[in-house]
């Protein structure tokens, strides 16, 4: 008899690892009160290009930019204008660690004040989130350690699709906090 | 002896669920003649920037909006001018239920006629797919049930590589509907 | 009792197979002192779009395209100006064979010269990687062999975060190759 | 005496037409109900370039375009897929004849449908107006008889400034025809 | 003997309205501390659809819009979130008076956080200027007293051509206030 | 008697001066073998987005620019990568002499390969003029000597209106030097 229980336990439990760990969630650690965007990119100029795109943006952005390099000394790449915010950033993009994603923490500013910004930044490839939201990068990692960025768990799971009564709430609220205009 | 068969069997059983659960395929139940686009995208205001990108590109387009809001109440959100394509993309929006992702279905328009239109929503993080094809939709589910949109099954698998031939009927057929020109 | 060693031992082995089979590695085959670019696309007129993006963009450059058509007879359609990438590039779309994938390799330029043009075909959805990194396409794949690009690995994890000395030296290699101007 | 009234007459009538001259209001032909879209660009592509970008728009759109060359045998370039529009866009680009002007009637659809394809385009500098107003075209024209584009008389002038009541009026009618949502 | 002096005189009074009177310049009465973006678009739906843009682009941005509506009722429609700002943007819209021509002005804000949200407004063809500067517009006037926008003086004229000096300072004063960062 | 012929010559000549002032022809001094493009922008840091965005565009385009800076010290700003071209277009722009308008000289690349790089720099705000033809800028000048750009002479006037003949020459002239494909 070739194996016996401890064996099989062993055996089975390699398997688990083996197949369940290519994919990882990776909690993303918010600063208080920020929003976080992520997104792959090319080339290590990408680190100033966003920090210009953030600036040109809104006149009193506070904000943090890690880029993972992926080639050479693979060191995740660092600007912004907030201290606490770039270490965050850094320290984020490091835990991810996916080749030329890049993450940005922005405090008195909304994504969508330099959603657009970023896309027009000459390296960037795409975006995968923008929220306040907590959020979990779900990353591919093959046997050498390397990572991909599969896509990211950005809040919750919906609970229901909305009736009438949401519809006008929701119209509501984006006309009285003036996003929307109303007749 | 710690395991008897039964054990294993159900520890078996266990491991797989365990490992099999958190990669889903959920089938998108296109409604007859449409298209689909799917994206992410950030802000409840999404859904009404959307039905503006919409109407604002073909005049006789007809079209439902779903968008997965991930915090608060947690609904998906809709909007369109079509009741039909309004409640089945809410419908396959919560099937998918993934924080942020929108889906929108289309009829009397290609989506080669909205796609950038939808692009320039200032929300809109990026689209995962734009087609007529059978979709599967593969998202991530951690163990609170939250979901992370990983990547689209869009029609089938390629069968081959085209020859000269192909090539050929390729450049006549586009020529002769019209979006390329001869010489 | 129901099973033998050898019994469990295949019934493993399956559940290994199904487990671990819907998520794949595919390795980029990249042509020597090529880069590549992957996204997807929809409607098979992408690949003379991308053709006319590349030839606008830089007056020399060389390229091939390869897209995964993903219905009817479900060809890679191919397109470019030189034979060897035009291969390469087919060879490896056929390959991953997500469909309306598509993957760009070349020569005499760089991606950061063409990514925004090929962002502006009207066809494309979205760019996951733009690289001269060695890369791997993660895919899911269906029971029906049909899959999604889920992300890619595009080089090699990150090391560690970027000190005061890591962040000179960066500087002043982008104003020495004068991608930026030193004051 | 140097001159007498006849000469006078001639002088003053000679200073007249070399002032007046080099303004020209030139008025364009709108073929019955059709917009018109007026803008810049530079080489010979522009024209199926456009061509391309208005059949990706709107599925029945029916347009003509006339592209004024400005070297070599600088013909008007006409495209569309419709004689009627086509023959008047050439026309009224000859008329204009401003060098590397474009000039497309549209039909089926509105400018809001096609203008940012039309931006899209690779060569297009910029876009003058877009309407279904009365337009005169404004040009300057050198001694040698070559023209630059001004400006447009796009409509008519502003009469008045919009009360409380108009302001109603206005959101009610983009409203109504579905173009913003009412809570 | 045809012209006695005093017909002369008015003869070449009304040849100098005639040739003098297409041209003028309009002095854009710029609020304190304000910035103005000076645009031609089309279709009413422009003065709700920059409202949206601007109140995309930052979050305390104060801003008003006049707009020139060129058929119908031709009112310069107005919107905004700062009284001031909307009646000045109405009045200044309302002296230029050319169709299509709308006019923004912004405080809290700079116009390079706003442009580009405005260009990618679907009606929007054009943008003249974008400035803090004195500004005069350039419009021409037929002889019904409609009007076209020819162009704009936007601050002064180009005393000299800079130094070593002056672009020492120059790069100087960007790294200094932040805008791109210093090696 | 009032006039004398003499005095009434002076008037009609400076009647003459005063009309025909305000409107002026600068010929562009183009560098042998170059494009030019011609624009609008605000911010002196214009200057270095658009080095930024040309160097990102072409590997081995050579270029100048020269931007007129319309407030303080007003001087035209220069950038490039050739002596050559950055005096040619630092001239030139001061020639123009036009508040905010900026000029680029380019080799080894043609417009196409740079415009919309251009245009998705932050400040700028439209292209007048991109070309290989002889150009003349056509400017307004005000009392105080200040300047609006008002449009581009580009190139020769339309001399006809091209026959099918000239159109299949057309169409295989751009799929000769391999901007478009046959089929």
């Amino acid at each position: 008899m070739i194996l016996n229980w401890l064996d099989l336990y062993i055996w089975c439990f390699d398997l688990c690892l083996v197949i369940a760990m290519p994919v990882l969630e990776i909690k993303v650690d918010m600063p208080k009160d920020s929003n976080v965007i992520i997104g792959t990119s090319h080339f290590i100029k990408t680190v100033e290009d966003l920090y210009e795109a953030m600036v040109n943006s809104v006149p009193n952005i506070k904000f943090g930019i890690g880029f993972c390099e992926s080639s050479g000394p693979c060191l995740v790449r660092r600007e912004g204008n907030d201290p606490e915010l770039i270490e965050a950033a850094a320290k984020n993009a490091y835990n991810i660690g996916a080749g030329h994603m890049f993450l940005v923490f922005i405090r008195n500013a909304y994504p969508i004040n330099v959603l657009h910004a970023i896309k027009r930044v000459p390296e960037v490839c795409t975006i995968y989130c923008a929220t306040a939201n907590p959020v979990k990068v779900i990353v591919y990692e093959d046997e050498d350690g390397n990572r991909a960025l599969l896509g990211v768990i950005d809040g919750f799971r919906s609970k229901g699709i909305e009736e009438e009564e949401h519809v006008k709430e929701r119209k509501e609220f984006l006309r009285k906090i003036g996003y929307k205009l109303a007749p």
